[in-house]
């Protein structure tokens, strides 16, 4: 839906033009031994085939990864072939236990009365099944958390809560934090009020019949019901169905079957390229292997991982870096950041230099944030400068890192965000949308010359590289 | 995705603009009940509540309405009760039986090998049932249904035939004419080579993994197999599972369970607005009642039905017209065409004058066609001039006339057509995504002001109207 707009947005920045002369010049054909780093992400940007191959491969020879099932396993499998084939060494999966959260066969909500028609859903991660025969209940209808928060205590017994809220699309993805309560918590809240089940309008800014799934969470004690989202589209004909239905009690059917497999194994991909002194602190570059069961992963987050393992191999190809850059593709990132755990109990005592994550689709970067622009102004004012060519803006807020990078925060290290737009992020996120169809290739080739040019100066830094 | 091309489109017609001044000044307050047919097509498109409340309506309080099944015949009352409401009069149902399909609960597709991961796919109308346990058979692809056809007798035996295509969005909707023959003759035609089954990639525009269902047929002693339709990229993800398998075999397993009900019994929803002078051949505006299963109809064809009939109450609010104007809102037009067959047959007796119907969604109209150019200059020319303040051309094409005034054309009257702009039409076209949202409420009012104007003048129309 937005493509016009990006395509208008790139043109407009008059870096990004100019950057392709340069590029012109200096393509993967004359300096292919010889490369600059400025050279290789000037190619990166005009023809990186790269990101796209890893995108393109598993989307279609893997496709839909769930955390901690056999679907992800082969998608680790995929990507550490095809790590080694790039030349990764060190490749490896790193095995480690999660509890799994399996969405089972069955997605359906019907309203019975009085208006009777089927409505599109699907189970949040943990929410409890209804049995193959469903639950078919009154419906109460919440505009937003808020007001469900302020529901009487006990007055949803015997009721399914529809918790609704109003999202629009941001560039920075903020909106995600006023309307994600409604499926983070909206179903805890509810089943603490005594509610049967919870259905939300999709945490998400598009208009297609696909609901947008994802984690929801119950309070200690609460024991979890059934939870599932809405298409967006439904949720507003609910809505209006509340609008025409004169006070008359809105019933629906909701039959949900999702399982709960108990411990299962998922793990870690990892692979390296080995620095000149591997006895300084590596780059680390993260993103996640494992995605919903609906889409196929290639905005979340089969295209972050194509972007950071692009980008260490075309610093690779300017000469040995002299710091290891270090790759971690992280499983179960979706069901509960297992993986990034993990990783960091499995590796807390190997100091890493500094962390970054892409995680955020595949549109263009637009800012550069650092946690170490007041210890390290120099390095973090030569990354900002070395990227405005690219369209990249320099930025006062403190990075934090991505969800795959707990280590960075446990560890206290640095950390870098490389911000992506976000514009249409929520149109797919967790949907059965979120296919390669959905990938700008001129974007995603900006994504990996960006993360190019800010993976070799750190991999070449000599400093110490501090928040 | 092309709201921003049609609002374009839209500000750049100085006809639609300048209309809406005079709509201002004569908007339905101030000429209520005084409007000259004029004002009150300006007004229509200022301000035009009628044809959104009858597809906001009856997409909530129906939604689906699948030909020959409770739910169509729910839409049929929902429409009297609309109509009667409205001041229409001699509101029947007049009701006949058909064959009737209905799709059943499990539409499931999974490749097992070599690259294995579920696709999305519905049956296609007439398709057969796989039983509850599906099929498993090698996949043969073909790109176009000519490949199809040069495909040796006998050599699918044993094979699911994966017909694709390549559609493309035109604002006349001639695209469909091209890749429309993978859905109607495909799986016949595949079916008479042997194949035990059929899938093609949805004749859609889209990218959004919603299948285009419609009907299928296979030739006479060809016994029907399953046929489904995989959504646009699911099905592009099949192709390039093709170009990166090696040749190796790729494997599918096709659940797919429709049923026959037999004969059960559909309708035709009429009502009119009497003329002063009832023994003059009517005016038939028509639209069709049913939609396929997977949608609400809204586009196809709950915007039809409110744009006609809008546009009959609007001329009555000029003044009684001199002929009689008949709504005819069909059923069962999306299996076979059973409702328009059905009223051809019940009033072929009764001459009407013109037939018009209103059946390729919500967005603007953009040209105006009759049969009877030659054969009656003056009343064509009078109608072309009076559409052109809306941006309406004129055309020398020669009107054939909607798939719902069989009558029309079996009784060989005048035929108009309004045609509309259709390249967004194939994004939602017989997908989940035919939904309210999709209606543009500017390009609805467009569609009424444009009726009203030519119903108006047709209804007043003293001399014969022929072609």
């Amino acid at each position: 839906m937005n493509k016009t707009l990006f395509a208008l947005a790139a043109l407009s920045l008059p870096h990004f033009a100019l950057s392709t002369p340069a590029a012109a010049q200096s393509g993967p054909g004359p300096c292919e031994d010889s490369c600059t780093l400025e050279q290789r992400a000037d190619a990166a940007l005009e023809g990186d085939q790269l990101a796209w191959d890893f995108v393109e491969g598993i989307t279609t020879e893997v496709g839909p990864r769930q955390a901690g099932t056999e679907a992800e396993k082969r998608g680790r499998e995929w990507a550490m072939a095809w790590l080694r084939a790039q030349g990764f060494t060190k490749v490896a999966d790193e095995p480690f236990m999660m509890d799994t959260w399996v969405p089972g066969d069955t997605h359906e909500a019907e309203i019975l009365a009085p208006f009777a028609q089927p409505l599109v859903v699907q189970p949040l991660g943990n929410s409890a099944s209804t049995g193959p025969d469903g639950i078919t209940a009154e419906v109460v209808y919440f505009p937003t958390v808020a007001e469900l928060r302020e529901a009487p205590d006990g007055s949803l017994k015997g009721k399914i809560a529809f918790v609704s809220h109003a999202m629009t699309p941001t560039q920075d993805g903020s909106q995600y934090g006023f309307a994600g309560p409604a499926r983070w918590v909206g179903a805890g809240i509810a089943a603490s009020k005594g509610a049967v089940a919870t259905v939300i309008k999709s945490v998400g800014t598009d208009r297609n019949r696909l609901p947008h799934v994802g984690g929801t969470s119950f309070p200690e004690g609460v024991a979890p019901t059934p939870a599932g989202a809405l298409s967006v589209p439904d949720a507003i004909n609910l809505e209006r169905m509340f609008e025409r239905a004169d006070g008359k009690p809105i019933t629906m059917k909701l039959t949900l079957t999702p399982r709960r497999l108990g411990q299962t194994q998922s793990g870690n991909v990892v692979g390296e390229i080995v620095g000149r002194n591997p006895s300084l602190p590596p780059v680390l570059v993260a993103c996640h292997i494992d995605s919903w069961w609906n889409g196929t992963g290639a905005f979340d987050d089969g295209a972050g991982c194509g972007i950071v393992a692009a980008a260490a191999k075309h610093v690779a190809a300017t000469g040995q870096p002299l710091r290891t850059i270090r790759v971690l593709m992280a499983g179960a990132e979706e069901t509960g950041l297992w993986g990034s755990r993990a990783y960091s109990d499995a590796h807390i005592d190997e100091p890493i230099a500094v962390g970054l994550e892409s995680d955020f689709g595949a549109d263009r970067i637009w800012q550069f944030q650092s946690n170490f622009r007041e210890a390290n102004p120099d390095l973090h004012a030569r990354l900002a400068r070395a990227v405005a060519r690219f369209g990249v803006s320099d930025s006062t807020a403190v990075a934090s890192g991505g969800a795959d990078i707990n280590i960075a925060r446990d560890q206290e290290t640095a950390i870098i965000d490389l911000q992506q737009d976000g514009t249409r992020y929520f149109d797919i996120h967790h949907t059965p949308n979120d296919t390669l169809d959905r990938i700008d290739r001129a974007q995603l080739r900006q994504n990996v010359a960006v993360w190019t040019q800010v993976v070799g100066i750190l991999a070449n830094e000599q400093g110490p590289i501090k928040p």
